[in-house]
C-alpha cells in the first residue's frame, strides 16, 4: 500500500479508506480535517445507531482508531515503506453521543513525535500513544487513546 | 426494550441485535454460544478485513463489546427493567487476526457478580468489568475488558 501520500486530496484518502477497510464505509465515515497536524473523520449518526438511540460503542472506538491511524498513515508513509498496527487502546466513554459526530486525532506533542521518528529511523520500529476526542454539543463525550507501532519493511 | 428474555432463542436474539444495533449486521455477527453463563459471537473476516488483511482493530473492539453487552443483557433483563451501558474499555492486539473470528465474553467470578447484583438491587445501580477474548489458532490474539453500568429504570 505504500505510495499513497499526502498528495492524496481528502476524497481520494476517503475512497482509499472505503476500498481497504469495508468496514468504514458501513460506519458511514466522511474524511473532514486532512492534514499532517489534524485529522477528523465524521460518522453519521444513523448507521451507528443503538437500541437506545444513542451511538454504539463499538462504532465510537472505531471511528476513533481509524482517526488516529490516519493522521499516522499520512506523516509516515512519505519518510518509508512501513506497516502500521495498532497494539492496545483505552476509551472513556463519558457521555452519550446522539448525533452524527466527529473524531478528532490529536498531533503528539513535539517531542514524543520527534523521539518515535527518531527511533523508528535508527531502529527501524518505534511506537507511539495517540488521542482522538469526539464531542458531543462542546463536551468531552469520548477520550480515547491508542498505541500505534511502526515497522518499515526490509528492502527486497 | 425490556420484555426480550432468555426466553428468545440465538436465532432470535441475533435478529434483535441487526435491528437495533445495525452496525452489528454490517460486522456480520451471527450469535455463536447462547447462555446465561457463556456468550460468542462469529464474525467473517471478509467483512472486517483491512488493507493489511488483517482483522480491522475496530471490528475486534466491537465484537468483543457486544459480546460482553450481550451476556449482561440476557442476564439481567430478567430481573429488572434495566439499562446497560459502556463506561470503558480497554483492548489489547496481541497477534493479527487473519480468518474468520469469535468474540467469547468469560462470565465473571461469582463473588464479584454476586457483589455486582446485590448493589444493583439495593441501590438501584452497579458496575462491573467483563472480560471477552478472541483467539487464532488457539493462540491469545485479543485480550478485552469493558466496564458496564447497568441502571434500573425508574418506575413510572
Amino acid at each position: 500500500m505504500f505510495g499513497l501520500t499526502y498528495s492524496m486530496n481528502k476524497e481520494q484518502f476517503n475512497d482509499y479508506l472505503y476500498e481497504n477497510i469495508p468496514l468504514s464505509k458501513a460506519l458511514g465515515i466522511v474524511v473532514d480535517i486532512f492534514s499532517h497536524h489534524q485529522l477528523s473523520l465524521k460518522a453519521p449518526f444513523r448507521n451507528n445507531i443503538n437500541h437506545k438511540k444513542t451511538v454504539f460503542g463499538g462504532s465510537l472506538h472505531a471511528v476513533a482508531t481509524l482517526s488516529c491511524w490516519s493522521l499516522l498513515y499520512i506523516n509516515l508513509t512519505e519518510l518509508y515503506p512501513l506497516d502500521i498496527v495498532i497494539t492496545e487502546s483505552h476509551i472513556q466513554y463519558l457521555m452519550p453521543v446522539t448525533s452524527d459526530f466527529v473524531a478528532q486525532c490529536i498531533f503528539p506533542e513535539k517531542q514524543s513525535w520527534h523521539r518515535f521518528l527518531s527511533i523508528l529511523k535508527n531502529k527501524g520500529k518505534g511506537r507511539i500513544k495517540l488521542q482522538a476526542k469526539i464531542y458531543q454539543e462542546e463536551k468531552l463525550a469520548v477520550d480515547y487513546e491508542g498505541t500505534f507501532a511502526a515497522v518499515k519493511r526490509l528492502k527486497p
